[in-house]
């Protein structure tokens, strides 16, 4: 891993683009508040990608030099090339990316594919959410207090189908009755995913500091870690006794 | 184990007796309730205890033939004997008792003991609860409905102080925009605990139909597993080579 | 659910039929050994199907009919059709099925797309084995003892590269100096999956009465639950207001 | 928390008093090893404590200013005061104080009382043991290799009754075919325990160089967190509406 950290963060990038009334709250995308914020940190280099550029956006030499991939996706979910949700799994599953899925991305090929999850949950109206810091050790939640109000997300609902995460952080009340668990840590093989439930691109969320500071704390629990040996490819073969290793 | 699943309700009993707009709501004491709705079900064999019986309501007879104990406790934790938590800690670990906490049961000594837990939360006024089936799957929530609505339940909200459950099947909704994991599976040593969080002795939760179903549910969740072999006491000392048991 | 449980016994079956000393050991094929097992139980219906069967042995109708998965597969994981795979992991995932995962399916396209993970591990030469059990209050460990010895198995040794898995049950103990979780319960969505380590063709260990009590064991737990509600399909908008459901 | 992660290693300290063949390995007590070895980053400051100090080694204002306690006991886990174990419980509960603990400490009241456990396992002779490193990316496992070998420590065998741990990171094997979940992670109300199998007082284990990083690791990994907010003590009253607060 470089010195700094290096971030992606992929938008899908079309509502913004075909629809005046996002535009007007992200002109530049919503990827682009994100970065912004994160840029504040000097420690990481935050870099942006879409799915109408080329390579939709991560080609080898990003994803190769891509440290923490932060994903938002929602109406061309199954426009995402195949190869590309391959590439991005591989990486996470051996330790050389950490993933975090913004809001709709629950549904994206790559949440998905890298959870092993439907990704289901329900939807319903944008309304007036509350979330809670249930875990306020965890480094995900450092800095956050114990609850914080949006005045408007859409709403996103249990039963999230996600199994039983490693671990909960955050848990949401909406104002029409619903709950869900709103922050959630995956382990698999030898990476982590945080998955965070605002940011509907109708909403000001991404602007919201602690989403902001959510998003940055997650982007430092999910990066790579040191490990002393490096992941193996594959299934290898050991033709030794570790039994004979003893000095005597 | 008995061929009948042998329940044990457990309630501090005090409220019912001393406050008339308690006893109007339970008059024969909140366990008499819950005790009346395991009934039905004929291959449960359930029976009434409470703090101000002899050996407060759990002599070592009792105990010992005691499958599932359902504790129901709140402000006279404090007068609940070391030595009969003791006892009680011991048969689940041992995995030899299932147990259920219910509502201000989270700050028993049985709770902290066993689940290992300050049992904290925090806690308001009376209000519109709704319970949200997160796990349909999961055995305590058979048969029960996507969420249940309860007119007037006390508040208690997160932050719960547990760590990570082991498993979560419940979420609660409250009015006054707060949340709570409500229903959570703790396992400890070789056994198991169930905490749900209704059943304020000022409300009618435990006439409710789901209420009582979730904790008949449990009841068959936690109960003593057949083990194979007997969990030994203490550290037992291993004076053979299981490397040499091979019939080569 | 069907009155019997409906258990697919799912071979690769190319080892059976290509090499001579496999086919002395199993001559019918392994997955015929442990549907033999299995059929001592009056309760479950049991049917074997293998790669080379038409639709790769498991047609819509049978994958239909099917309430566990029991998958084995090595030398041919890439022939398995994809949309196979993605019908399978559909129904695990939606509760309609269980898995049970043995041995070198751990590399099977099944395994690494239902779990989430690479499924790799490390391997090496037959050698003896000690399956302990850690968890014998576990529904999976029922009946088995304390621990069972295989004269002869292929070595598979950590790491597993499949992150914290919901339940370990069995651990084991390999004679050249290696350690293997070998027998773990994921959850997916709505269902369960459980691999086991033991079974290479080249080994009896499916004959052995503890692997195939596990088996019988975990066919068991993870079989399809009965939910109060279907698992709803993609991500339902609900419409309604849950706060306006109550009584008063 | 000061600027330094201020650790107390706490060992009985009565083996190295009594035996002389103990005091020929630990001739200061195995505390001072493990101490010595951590005194070599110069940001921690390191503290010892042993049992037969005044106030059991462990005085309010040592525990105040504790920010990891590493805990060694063996033969005198009966000794150690209630009020000074219910002391530490409280401080690791409300995330003041991270807690590892060592090998035969899994019995001492310590252990059972917070991770909530009887702490069970089995033991036996002194013998070749390989620790496995199972979760090569999880920060305590940071800079070990994926394997090492300890050439006498003592048997200590599964079952281990500690119900599942919240992380797994080393998994023993031993010589005589007995295996060990030997490194595991347990998270409680707010805080973090790492239990950690070698370290017999007759073996040389604290002297080698990975037993020595892993608990290295291990006091940055359980240190208390920054946390934007007191984790309360007892159950706090809310008084105001959430929902309450927001802009609009």
């Amino acid at each position: 891993m470089a010195e700094k950290i290096r971030v992606t963060v992929w938008n899908e990038f079309r509502h913004e683009k075909s629809e005046e009334s996002i535009r007007t709250i992200y002109p530049d995308g919503l990827h682009a508040v994100i970065a912004n914020a994160l840029s504040k940190d000097a420690e990481l280099e935050v870099r942006l990608a879409a799915l109408d550029d080329p390579d939709q956006g991560l080609p080898l030499d990003v994803l190769n030099n891509t440290d923490v991939l932060i994903w938002w996706g929602h109406m061309a979910h199954h426009e995402v090339n195949d190869a590309l949700v391959e590439a991005i799994r591989a990486r996470v599953y051996y330790g050389k990316m950490g993933l975090v899925v913004l809001h709709s991305g629950h549904h994206s090929k790559v949440f998905r594919s890298v959870v092993g999850s439907t990704g289901n949950l329900s939807w319903g109206r944008n309304q007036k959410e509350i979330v809670w810091n249930i875990n306020p050790t965890h480094p995900i939640a450092a800095g956050i207090p114990d609850h914080f109000c949006l005045e408007s997300e859409e709403l996103y609902a249990e039963p999230f189908y996600v199994g039983e995460p490693d671990e909960t952080v955050f848990l949401s009340w909406f104002e029409d009755g619903f709950v869900m668990r709103s922050g959630l840590v995956f382990k698999r093989s030898a990476g982590k995913i945080f998955y965070f439930q605002p940011g509907h691109e109708e909403c000001r969320s991404f602007y919201n500091e602690w989403v902001q500071k959510v998003i940055h704390n997650a982007v430092y629990y999910v990066k790579p870690a040191v490990s002393a040996f490096e992941i193996p490819e594959g299934a290898p073969h050991w033709g030794f006794r570790a039994a004979d290793e003893f000095d005597a």
